[in-house]
C-alpha cells in the first residue's frame, strides 16, 4: 500500500517514534509532576525535554510556553473560547477547517460573538493582507486563521497577518494543522501569539497530540479546569503555564513519542522536508495537468505560495468512486470535503468534494510517479 | 522498584496492552473516520471494538454510548459544562478531586453557578443519601460526585445516589477515576447518566485516555467543536454521539490500547480484582495499625465501603520526607494533596497531606509485607 493521506495523519511513523512509545510504556510509566518517586521525576523529566524540542522547532519563548493537549482541535477551541467575551468579533480566513469554523459558529449562535471571514487570493498576498485588515473591527479581540488550507494548500502570509494584528492590538491565533514539521515559523519572531499544532500530522508523533503554544498563557481564560498537580490546596485553576492547560494527566507515551518525532524533522530541517515534498506534489501536478484528464482546481502548489498538498477531481466521476478505486490499486487517499465546508466554497466543490493526495518525508519519487499513472489510467476507464 | 502509586497511573501495564500500542501504531496508522481506504476502515474498526469493550464493562446502553477523549478530567468538564446554565445549581460531594471542584468553582466564580457539597458519612448510606438529598435545590440542574475518594478510598453509594436523583429529575454523573476496573458499575441498571474515567489506571490502558460515556449525550451542550468526519458541510457540531464529543483526531494508539487493558480486566473480573488489592490493603493497614506508630484516618478499608488504596502519615515527620524515604528504600508512593484538597478538609489533613498507597492487580502480598515493614522501620528512626 502506498499512504498518500498524510495531511490526515502521517504513516508510516519513524521508527524511533515507535520505539520512543513503546520506551514510555515500559520506563517512564509513572504519572509525571504528581510524585516525587524516581519513575515520576524520570518520567517528567522526559515530558519537559519534549517541550524544549517543541520550543525549538517553533522559536517559542520557552518550554513551558508548550502545553501538551489532545489534539489540534482542542487547542484552538481553547485559544478561542479563551479569549473571547460577549459582543466581540473575530477574525479569520474563508478557508477554515471546522475546526475553527465550527466553534465560531456556534458562539455566533449562542449570540456571544460575530465574525468575518477575510478573502485569500492566492499568489497576492498584498490583496490578502488588505482582505483582513478590512475585516478588522473596534470590537475585534481575535484573529485566527490557519498557516495553510488543508483542502488547496494555499499558504497564508501570517507574518505579514500577525503585523497587521499587533498593529490593530489584536492577538493571533495561526493554525498550523497542516504546516507545522513543513513550512519553518517562528513565534518568536514572527509575533504569534498563539500557535497550535497537532502532534501526528508533519511532527510524526502518534495520535492522540496536540500542542498549544502561547506566548502568554495566562491571558487566556480556560474552558477546562482540573488538577495539575500544582497549587492543589487552591479551586483557582493554576495560571502558569502549562499546567494551566493541562488539567488532568496527559498523553505521556505520545508526547513521549512526538519528542522523537519532533526531532526527526528537525534533523532532516523543515526546509528540506518542505523542497521535498513540493517537488513531488509539483511534479504530480505537472503530470496530472499534462493528461487533460484531471481537474485541477490551484495553481501550481509551489512554494511559498502553498504547502505540499493537492485536491483534485476526475470529470464525471465522484470523488468517493475514485478514492475507492485508487484503494482497490493500492493507494490510500482522502475523498470527500476534508472537515473544511468553507474551503471548498472557494472553488465550487462543496457539492462534489474532491480526492486529496499528501506525501510525507518518507514519500518518494516513483510512487508519486505511479499514482499519477493510476489516476489517468482511472480518468481514462 | 515496588511500584505502589497506581491511583496515579498503573504501572506495570499488561504486556498486551504494550503490544496493541505498538501494533496500533504500524498498523492501524491511518486516522479513522476520516476516510474510505483499507487502513483507515481497519483503523476505525479496532476503535469500534474498544468502545464495544467499553460499553460492555460499564453497562452503557451501546458503543456508540463511549466518547474517547484525553482524560477523565476533561469528561467531567464535558459533562458539567455541557449541563449547567446560568443561574442553576449543582450537587456536589465532600470528597471531591480537582477535577470536579476546580471546573465548579470556575463556574461559581464567574457568577454562573452555585453549588452544594453533600457531607459524606463513611459507612452510613442512609446518612449519606440523606445528605445529598438535603442539598437539591429547586434549580439543581446536575449531581456530580466521585464513585470513591482518591485520597481515603470512601466510596460513594452512587447507585443509590443515581435514583435518588431520578425522584428528582436530576441527571447524575459518576466520576470514576479511582473506581472504574476495580468497582462493577452498570449504568443502565444503576441509572448512571454519565460516566467518566481515566483510561490509564484501573482500565491499564496507556496515559492520554479518558472515556466519557452518556445515555443521552445529545443532550449536552459541547465545550469543543470541530471536524468529526461526519455531517462535514454543516458548521454545526453533529448532535450524534461518538462524534458529538470527538472533535478532531482521537489517540488511536491510546484507545486500541485501552482496548488490551479493558480486556485484561474484563478476563480477571472487576471482582476480583477488588477482592484481590482489598484483601492486599486491609491486610496493610492490620499490620500499620498494629505498629502503632502510624498515623491512620478511615475505618479499615474493606469492600463495600471503600475501594483499596490508604493515605496515612508518620507522627513528626512531612509526607513528602515519608515517601522520599520509601523512594530511597524502592517503594514508588505519592505524597502531598492528590490534587483533592476538600478531600483533604475531611480528616484535617489539608495542612500537612498524605502519604498515598495503592496496589494493582499486579501487586503481590510479599510486595505489600515489604511496604508495610519498611513504613514502620522509617516511623521508627
Amino acid at each position: 500500500m502506498i499512504y498518500l493521506d498524510n495531511a490526515a495523519t502521517t504513516f508510516p511513523k519513524p521508527p524511533q517514534v515507535t520505539s520512543a512509545v513503546q520506551q514510555a510504556i515500559l520506563r517512564y510509566g509513572a504519572n509525571p509532576g504528581r510524585a516525587g518517586h524516581k519513575m515520576s521525576l524520570e518520567t517528567a523529566q522526559e515530558v519537559f525535554r519534549a517541550r524544549e524540542e517543541a520550543a525549538a522547532l517553533f522559536g517559542a519563548p520557552g518550554p513551558e510556553d508548550v502545553s501538551f493537549v489532545l489534539n489540534c482541535t482542542q487547542a484552538l477551541n481553547m485559544v478561542i473560547k479563551g479569549t473571547v467575551k460577549p459582543g466581540t468579533h473575530v477574525v479569520t480566513s474563508c478557508l477554515e477547517h471546522n475546526a475553527v469554523m465550527r466553534p465560531l459558529e456556534t458562539l455566533r449562535q449562542k449570540g456571544i460573538i460575530t465574525y468575518t471571514e477575510a478573502q485569500v487570493v492566492p499568489g497576492d498576498n498584498d490583496a490578502t493582507l488588505d482582505a483582513f485588515r478590512k475585516a478588522m473591527q473596534d470590537n475585534t479581540c481575535l484573529c485566527v486563521c490557519t498557516h495553510a488550507s488543508n483542502v488547496w494548500g494555499i499558504r497564508l502570509p501570517v507574518e505579514r497577518i500577525a503585523a497587521l494584528c499587533h498593529a490593530y492590538k489584536v492577538p493571533i491565533c495561526v493554525d498550523c494543522a497542516q504546516s507545522a514539521g513543513v513550512v519553518p515559523i517562528s513565534m518568536t519572531e514572527n509575533g504569534i501569539d498563539y500557535l497550535c499544532a497537532p502532534g501526528h500530522k508533519g511532527l510524526y508523533g502518534p495520535m492522540g497530540t496536540g500542542l498549544l503554544l502561547a506566548q502568554d498563557g495566562s491571558k487566556l481564560d480556560t474552558i477546562i479546569e482540573g488538577g495539575t498537580g500544582t497549587a492543589s490546596e487552591s479551586l483557582a485553576q493554576p495560571e502558569g503555564t502549562p499546567e494551566r492547560f493541562e488539567s488532568g494527566t496527559i498523553n505521556v507515551p505520545g508526547v513521549i513519542g512526538l519528542r522523537a518525532g519532533i526531532t526527526f524533522v528537525r534533523s532532516k530541517t523543515t526546509q528540506q522536508i518542505y523542497r521535498h515534498e513540493s517537488e513531488l506534489v509539483c511534479g504530480l501536478y505537472d503530470k496530472l495537468k499534462t493528461s487533460g484528464k484531471v481537474t485541477l482546481y490551484t495553481p501550481r502548489p509551489e512554494p511559498p505560495y502553498f504547502v505540499p498538498l493537492l485536491s483534485f477531481n476526475l470529470p464525471g466521476k465522484g470523488c468517493e468512486e475514485v478514492a475507492a478505486a485508487l484503494d482497490r490499486q493500492g493507494f490510500a487517499v482522502r475523498a470527500g470535503l476534508h472537515c473544511a465546508p468553507r474551503a471548498h466554497d472557494f472553488y465550487g466543490t462543496l457539492n462534489c468534494g474532491t480526492v486529496r493526495v499528501c506525501p510525507s518525508a518518507f514519500t518518494n519519487r516513483s510512487q508519486i510517479d505511479a499514482f499519477a499513472r493510476t489516476v489517468v489510467r482511472i480518468a481514462s476507464v
